[in-house]
């Protein structure tokens, strides 16, 4: 196949000649999966969870929109000066933008990094506001590392547990003061949200949510086909006692709002 | 900052504002690093490392390149039909080809992945003989996953020691009859070798290279900033076991010719 054989003919061919799903007729299984960017998303937090479903993808049908502020390719660069001079990024292309999203989302993925601080405050607004709007149509949505501080802003996390990333757990947890926030926590699921731990913890994260979708049997497989040494016990992280991070029970003023 | 900056402008404005490396004159410490991308690459083979030295790049002075047939976005999709009709992809732009290459690059990094088997032959072929040229002229080259085969046609292992993605361990082994396959192994080190087994192990070896390259200390430090559960052992494989790998000893023939 010819590397530049543009993506969208390649799957209207997929779709042309593949087999119909073999899911029942009432299946309620998401399908249709989005991922926001922006610049100085943290790449693992992105592609972690997203590997997991790369590899779904062959045997289940599932599709994936990735939205951003534009179209153009979003980097991995912090939004602030590197300091030492290193030229050192990866950019990833949105399918779609926060004003023309994909209509019939059933998941969202929100991850964390450098760009979800206050230098980058002009995107990360327009994500929140997305986020925001979006969640009341979503099946589930799950957050990744500092990604908590998104889903918290956009009022996502109000009255829920959560958890988040432990060396930047001060920061984070101030921006969700109606949130129960639990330190030891490799990933923390609530209703139809999901969060997780620093950066790695989203791979854990993505395969508890697989577990519970589409059964233990898928997300051992997909584990082990990643070759990946799974956290099974959700309560099982080393790094809240490494950064000192401790539980931030909702404050009762915020909670009297919601 | 806008987000349709171009990265060549930021770099430039860091290039100008930033401060003079801290690393003594006669540092011989790699600074210009290759990621090479086909159609069909292994996301989590190309992110999970490249995040370990994201964040190194906040306190290293580093660079990155990555490399592919052409500078078009290089998509993740397997080079064959998905069947069950899923649109599951993420695209990733290069900024060099492997005609007009990085001229000082100092290691070379190879993922896996679908896209290294036959179906994708005519692209794998360029980056075996990308890897076969320049080669000599690194200090380090780094294969993830089914990568070891792309070394193993170029050559690079023959009469070395290393591993490779356990599920995908006969296939792959078979690329490299000069080759001393190690079985039970989550990454081999040889000389200036470094070669992972599946997918997730990527993130390991990288951290050993890092380890060996800037300290244990710095190894560690990044590790928990990406609350990643490192395995320090490069013989702890469980994978090996569960598809029943088994050592491959090289063929004496082949090795007769080198």
């Amino acid at each position: 196949m010819k590397p530049t054989l543009p993506l969208s003919a390649l799957f209207a061919m997929a779709a042309a000649t593949a087999p119909a799903s073999d899911a029942p007729a009432n299946d309620t299984r998401p399908v249709n999966f989005g991922m926001v960017l922006f610049t100085g998303f943290q790449a693992l937090d992105v592609f972690g969870p997203l590997d997991i479903f790369n590899i779904l993808s062959f045997s289940q049908r599932i599709n994936l929109h990735i939205i951003a502020p534009t179209l153009e390719p979003v980097h991995t660069y912090p939004p602030w000066n590197l300091g030492v001079g290193s030229r050192w990024s990866e950019s990833v292309n949105p399918t779609h933008t926060l004003a023309d999203p994909p209509k019939d989302l059933d998941v969202l993925f929100v991850p964390g990094g450098a760009g979800t601080r206050d230098a980058n405050i002009a995107e990360v607004t327009q994500i929140i506001d997305y986020v925001r709007d979006v969640y009341p149509s979503l099946q589930h949505i799950l957050s990744i590392c500092t990604g908590a501080g998104i889903l918290a802003r956009a009022g996502v996390l109000d009255g829920r547990n959560a958890t988040t990333n432990k060396r930047a757990w001060a920061q984070t947890t101030a921006l969700g003061p109606a949130t129960n926030w639990i330190a030891k926590a490799r990933w923390v699921v609530d209703g139809n949200v999901y969060t997780s731990s620093g950066v790695s913890a989203g791979i854990d994260a993505a395969l508890a949510y697989v577990s519970d979708i589409w059964g233990e049997d898928e997300a051992v497989r997909l584990a082990i086909g990643a070759e990946y040494n799974r956290v099974l016990d959700p309560a099982d992280d080393p790094f809240a006692a490494h950064w000192g991070a401790q539980d931030v029970p909702p404050v009762r003023e915020a909670c009297k709002k919601h």
